[in-house]
């Protein structure tokens, strides 16, 4: 199936900013683009991969658009294969609307989801594994995904690796299918038991990646760090001191203003969702109700939580509950206010559940560097325990993954009764033939170009 | 005041898109980028406006990045004057961020808000004008704002003509302060007349630009097209026909999903937002009671109304009184269901009211096509009625004006006192020195910039 139509979109999400992309891609990428622009002559001589100025034009009307940068790329040397061509523009929605409708005008096509990569994988440019991993490059929301998609990426020939694993079931089946022939043959039953040898490794290798896989599905949504503690122990004042130190390097979201009760923040250079409990909770009967709701589901889902109570009033019974309640967690506790009274108390009861707590003043900027310290190696620790797989890199090879580490699960069980062995190895081939998109090809397809923006 | 830093920043909006772009500018972008760069040696050697492909790193840990393209641009050819790169990375945010943090940490420093436009200006490679026209083009939320700000952008040395106005008004007051001098001298009077003429044309020059202003802020927002009427008219189907024929080229914005009162359609290449009010009156008690209020408010907001009623039911006392009360609308009329009645007593009715009504069948697609020809019609008579002003081009000009204009009016209305007059027309020359940027220089540029995004 060879597309001959050329299609255009726009490449940057919509919003206003400095930049914009678009993108044209086809055999009538070129002459199109010509139509589009004021100066023709200039765009036909420009040489490929070489970036020149342009005003782009509405074919029909002659009207100036806006002034942009034009780049060619050349079949087959263009992410698609084929002759293509990237415009940018000044970052307004209007103008990318008027230059996109430009290109239709002059006889492009609206592409679908993802029809560019598509394309690209049509022309051999790259693998169904290689437009997995950009799309994951493109989608992920952590950094463990985004890790898991950048070894799917530069892992080279991906694909190779399984058709290797295939091959060792392929040869394990062999074996099974012989000794089935020749059961009565001596010394059948021996040389079985060594060739499960075989087949338990490879489940060891599935085994470990799940186990990898689930370590990140933990922090699959990014990581969270949850202020909580009694009223008045600073919890607001922690909030903005965290927030002021470790202000995320991040260009503000499109329609956000900020959030009172939470901030992204990049500590260690590792993102982090910053909560501040105060602020759920903040409110009054019914409103007040949800909100302790709302508060205790946050601490739950926190990897790392921080419990600030203040160096100047005693524990009450009901803090002390909930500093048990959450003991599991991964938690930093502080004692705020020590320029009030030093909180011996607290220390000493802390101490006899082997509790340590970081004395602190917020307000006075006492030992709030040893608290950045502390949060950065919770933070660090995190992100190192996180083991990225092999080969189960993205939700489909997981999802693969499991079904194969049953299938060859059940043959190892009934590895006794041969030919049942040889039916669930069967079937653990046929996911290995879905995981290379040999089976159910367009399906596959399809799915994985569904998840794709318009533009890619 | 000459930089000597050397900043960077993403270029495009926060998202998931196909592609993202960042840009460096500053004596050490070179330097800097060959840090975060494998092929350092390539891209030393890769001529300047030529992309080409690299791997981004971390230049502290060495590890990979993404596969990027990036383009050197050197100083002064470049946006800024200064040295630049732009780069071009997958369009995910953690990508964006990494590439982003590996700049920062090789020693660029996170630009300021319009700083690389700033940069530009302060090396002369635009003018204030220039700055703002750029404003403008990535802000404009609506058509006649963005012609306003491609106007300013493209008129070349659009600041000559605001400076032959100002000296327009200098030769003026050189005459009335010369009149003041010689006031005992014959003729002078007479003469005094004849200067005015002068003034008067300058006064009228400005009140036809205010007039286009007035016109252009009625459509400031986008234009809107509401759909009202009785209950089951049709409305909800109106609108799906409506969106069906005009669906928008426009790429999807992040974390919006279709709104079900309104969308955004492109009719004879404008924007329109088309809103359907049975959206906005849908619930009961309370709800619908406050739904009807903004019902109103968005029939009252709305450019062009189109009153769908339906064929085989007879007018209401209610719904008569509705259609007087906005009667001074740009209305559509639609007599729907003809497929079950002709609707002769409502054409007769509207008749006898001079309302020229369109009899159709949404479900059975009679007179469908008509309808969109006079929507089309509606719509680009809406835009054609837009004149983009010679001079006030955006809001601060529009400030600006509107001072110039009553400053040059009270001029005029105190021509007999002459001293009166030179203190009026004084104070409008200083209005252009403040248009011009001669006056509160840094608070002008800091009040166009803090409008800009981080990236531009």
């Amino acid at each position: 199936m060879i597309e001959t139509d050329t299609i255009a979109a726009p490449a940057t999400p919509r919003g206003k900013s400095a930049l914009a992309a678009l993108r044209i891609s086809g055999p009538a990428a070129f002459q199109i683009t010509a139509r589009c622009i004021q100066e023709k002559i200039l765009f036909e001589k420009t040489p490929a991969r070489y970036i020149q100025l342009f005003i782009a034009k509405d074919p029909i009307t002659e009207k100036t658009i806006d002034q942009i940068t034009a780049v060619k790329y050349s079949s087959p040397r263009s992410f698609t294969g084929e002759d293509m061509v990237e415009f940018f523009c000044h970052g307004g929605p209007f103008i990318v609307n008027e230059i996109h409708h430009a290109l239709i005008t002059a006889g492009a096509r609206l592409a679908k989801k993802g029809e560019f990569t598509r394309r690209a994988l049509l022309n051999r440019k790259i693998d169904l594994m290689k437009a997995e991993a950009i799309r994951g490059l493109i989608e992920c929301n952590s950094e463990a995904e985004f890790l898991c998609a950048q070894k799917l990426y530069y892992s080279g020939n991906f694909a190779s690796k399984i058709r290797n694993m295939r091959e060792g079931l392929i040869e394990q089946l062999a074996k099974i299918e012989n000794f089935i022939e020749f059961e009565e043959e001596q010394g059948g039953i021996k040389a079985r038991q060594d060739d499960k040898e075989g087949i338990v490794s490879i489940l060891k290798q599935i085994e470990a990646d799940l186990t990898k896989r689930e370590k990140i599905k933990t922090i699959e949504k990014g990581l969270r760090i949850v202020i909580a503690g009694p009223t008045n122990a600073g919890k607001s004042t922690l909030f903005n001191t965290i927030v002021g130190y470790n202000r995320a390097i991040v260009h503000s979201k499109p329609g956000t203003t900020r959030d009172t009760i939470s901030e992204t923040v990049l500590i260690k250079g590792h993102e982090v969702l910053l909560i501040d409990s105060a602020g759920i909770r903040d409110g009054t009967d019914d409103i007040e109700r949800e909100g302790v709701v709302r508060s205790k589901e946050e601490i739950e889902k926190a990897h790392i939580l921080i419990w600030v109570t203040a160096a100047d009033r005693p524990f009450e019974e009901e803090e002390l509950k909930e500093l048990m309640n959450f003991k599991h967690k991964n938690t930093i506790y502080l004692i705020n206010k020590i320029d009030k009274s030093e909180g011996k108390e607290k220390h000493f009861y802390l101490d006899t559940k082997k509790i340590k707590a970081i004395g602190i003043s917020l307000k006075n900027h006492i030992n709030n560097e040893q608290l950045m310290d502390e949060i950065g190696k919770r933070v660090e620790q995190i992100n190192k325990d996180i083991e990225v797989p092999d080969l189960l890199l993205n939700a489909r090879y997981d999802e693969i993954g499991r079904s194969l580490y049953n299938e060859i699960k059940l043959t190892i069980e009934h590895w006794d009764r041969a030919e049942v062995a040889a039916n669930y190895l069967k079937s653990g081939i046929t996911k290995i033939d879905e995981w290379l998109g040999k089976t159910n090809t367009e399906d596959i397809i399809n799915k994985i170009f569904d998840g794709f923006c318009i533009g890619k």
